[in-house]
């Protein structure tokens, strides 16, 4: 039997303490003020029991873990016709984002690389009463949680200086992958990457994933076999150009956010979540990295 | 003593016959409407005569030809520290402008490319106090003529659709490669694009890249370093992923646009353009493609 | 409790009446005579039931899943040494393996990779006493089957016409990342890929992958650890540029050869081998393929 | 009236007390050991003065040079048929020979490429009757010169070395464009970049290049429009991804190879050539790009 709390108090004790603690994000000016010593660890098993350590209960912006929200909830409104407009392999290079779209017709890699996560916004504001409001009732829902919001302040930074994705965009709107407006896919998008949750939240709607689509409130939002699906996404696209590097030394499918959060889980047993601002230059959480490392070396809990 | 006059009617009178005249470039809706039996060709000697055959006073959309207008006024208005923002060597394929411009961290390949030419127009749009009216009176003045105008209905055409231009404009933005808004370097560089001009007013225009800078009216424009500069770009990346191809075979500096017109030149000698809308393949006008070819080897006229 | 006879027989009988069954590959020369309708699978329980139908115990060339074994003896001999010669990373795409090997200075994507298997060929080769002999034995004491062989004519036919794998070793050569001479690396190589196996030997040798690195005959060959990670890069780099597609269908890590085998494994409970010798464009069994989606439908088993 | 032996003597005084001189190529041990500090200029009018300063009688490895006279001997055997097995269009890029080969299925960017050369020797190895003999004479001839050889030690350095050759030999021949062995051809092609000449030779044998085919004893090798077509192939790829710099800043036709050597030619006017086997970052002769550049500037000579 595994002493779980000791576990993960062990793990934030060794890493906070490491001095190198990576990059804060800084390409979105309103994430690059955040204080790189934030440290948390949220672990919840499905047999019922939780624990945390450090700034778990903090609010960060989730940013690219929201594309596991946006993946779900458009593939509950479009079933398998979502993957004529995107593939399901890894991209391998985070150089040239824009490359493999232009070297594959527009069709994006998959829905966690930035072109393809701007098709499914698009899916959204074409499928969604009133995009932005229906997306973060559907994300408290799984979280069981009323308070989780959208940082505007962020929204607009990124709408402000997103340049990247205008273009990714209009590249996909010159392929025509995209049916709305650019800047109405945008605005949606913006919204999307910027919501704030904690640790605690996050492992709360992530609990559907590890166990075969039902949350935490026993509502089935996905069949067993779309949740597979979205795991194997996650396991082998859910770490940029680092997922075969994630697969290698933690072996759970999960998926990260520039903003510091990284979330796990091991189906049918637990899901995890880690927060740690600084980034390794692969733009995943250094610490967020070693934790999870760390904790699938001690438990020898791992999907392989 | 070649007769000019002949040559260009015997060429004119086998190519009209040609049934194939390529495809009339249908991504701008407002070109796709032009009738694809136009042609005409209108040849200058620097010795004063003219010669012309067919809709040589016709006006057309000259579109990428008008990228030569801009290098040259960007130029002049810089001299050689344009070049830190750009580089004057071929881009070989034409499935990749964006894949390009981000391996080479948004340094466009050359002023041609339309990634280079967004740069230019940004100059420009710095540059130039009234940017759109300065920009047409500098082409009028080159070709000794007042009635060159942009086409209001051609430019609306391209700023709605022109999706890959704001992909490539917000690439460059987000590699600090654009000093304007987008918004507002692309308006210039959708009306610069949608000039129009005839064989005629093309061929007088280009009269300086023949005789070291001077126009027609007796004006220094350019020094014959920069004209000499300008020209080995057209040859070199004039058109497209063919420019290899048109060297070639035809062996003059050049340019093309989408609109169907071509226009070249032999140093000291001449300048010739050709305006035949329907495309190959390769984005560059069939038919004065092929004109062009038969006139260096009817004359046997080439800078090689 | 799953009556696994039944499974396999039901998916048995559904997929051999189908009529395309895909591509024998004709580029081995020595490949393209094989039947196409062979189709046999082998289940064998870690509780210690097997389970056969159809060409189960046919030997055949067992080819890329050779570089699952290779590369376990490799980590054997070199530990984590071994990284600093190869990424972990998929490839995501099948047109351009020298590409990948050009871009990223001779570091193969991943040991699946043909350059990456390469490598690992020139470890063994510097590792091993008598290379060829002595991975022969490790292949058979993993199965426990002194019978395996290598197919010489198979070997000869890729030396004569390997071209491909001549350019990787000789681009590897010129990167450093190569210490034996090519023909001895490729020599072991073709010999290696050449090794004809059952669905029944090759479950047999891949009992270990699923035992924590404990083979059938209870001995330890790679700690647990070590196993994790080579079945990670099973599932994300086992299947050529479809890897993403069958952990998306699939969900469990395998690896695919030309010659129409795949193996498959879900770890603390079973390996599974099929063999169909048509391949899809993708270059993985066509039926083969189908045959596990099948089986982990039917069965609700996977690692997601 | 320029007085041309004081302008090379000028040129030759400035570049000889360059402190940095470029690297000598030292990927060819045999070529390694040649002294940087050599400097040679070699004109000659097709007037019929020739003007010498500095080591223009030493003979150096002329390598990639050698490449014209290849390319020339196969267009006078095959005609455009030649065009059926490679492009004329520039490759920009040096990083990624492998991978546009790769991507361009076999068929090469155009005939200076390392791999466009190796298509060109394959058609050599064919169409000669002793190869390696032959293609001697015909380079003797041009030049009017029988003491012209093939150093012995550098084609047998490049043999034992040069893997990328190989990787490139071999890739051509899994695409089906290489007839020959691939031992062969590279054997042929490593003695044709082994060829040895000095300044002056090159200056003579390149004649006919700015003669319209007539070479210096009056025979006529090729046609004009054959030689228009080499010369513009010269001046799109004779440089590497340096050919559009070449171009803008010398504007003249020509070829360089990592020896150290280039030779330039204006039709009907003049051919030069230059020696100094230090080299810039992109692979050609640092002193002598210097060198072209200061005599077009001097002399106001160029095709544009």
């Amino acid at each position: 039997m595994i002493d779980f709390q000791q576990v993960i108090n062990s793990i934030h004790n060794d890493l906070k303490q490491e001095i190198d603690r990576g990059l804060v994000a800084n390409y979105i000016p309103e994430l690059s003020h955040i204080d790189a010593n934030n440290f948390g660890i949220h672990l919840k098993l499905l047999s019922g029991e939780s624990f945390s350590v450090g700034q778990a209960q903090a609010p960060f912006s989730i940013q690219s873990i929201s594309k596991v929200f946006a993946l779900s909830k458009a593939f509950q409104l479009q079933g398998n016709d979502l993957w004529q407009r995107m593939d399901v392999e890894p991209s391998g290079d985070p150089f040239n984002q824009l490359s493999l779209l232009e070297l594959e017709n527009g069709i994006p890699r998959n829905p966690f690389i930035n072109s393809g996560a701007i098709v499914i916004a698009d899916i959204l504001v074409s499928g969604l009463e009133n995009p932005k409001e229906d997306f973060l009732h559907f994300v408290r829902a799984l979280a069981n949680d009323q308070t989780i919001q959208y940082n505007e302040a962020v929204a607009a930074s990124e709408k402000a200086t997103g340049y990247n994705n205008y273009a990714a965009a209009n590249l996909l709107k010159s392929f025509g992958n995209l049916q709305n407006d650019v800047a109405d896919v945008l605005d949606f998008y913006f919204y999307q990457c910027a919501l704030e949750m904690t640790c605690e939240q996050l492992t709360n709607a992530f609990y559907l994933f590890a166990n075969h689509g039902v949350c935490l409130q026993n509502k089935e939002w996905l069949t067993a076999s779309q949740i597979k699906r979205i795991n194997a996404i996650m396991l082998t696209c859910g770490f940029y150009d680092e997922a075969g590097e994630f697969a290698f030394e933690v072996g759970l499918p999960g998926k990260s956010g520039v903003g510091g959060g990284i979330v796990a889980l091991l189906p049918n047993q637990l899901v995890i979540s880690t927060w740690s601002p600084g980034l390794n230059p692969k733009g995943n959480s250094k610490i967020g990295m070693q934790a999870l490392e760390a904790f699938t070396t001690k438990t020898k809990l791992s999907i392989f």
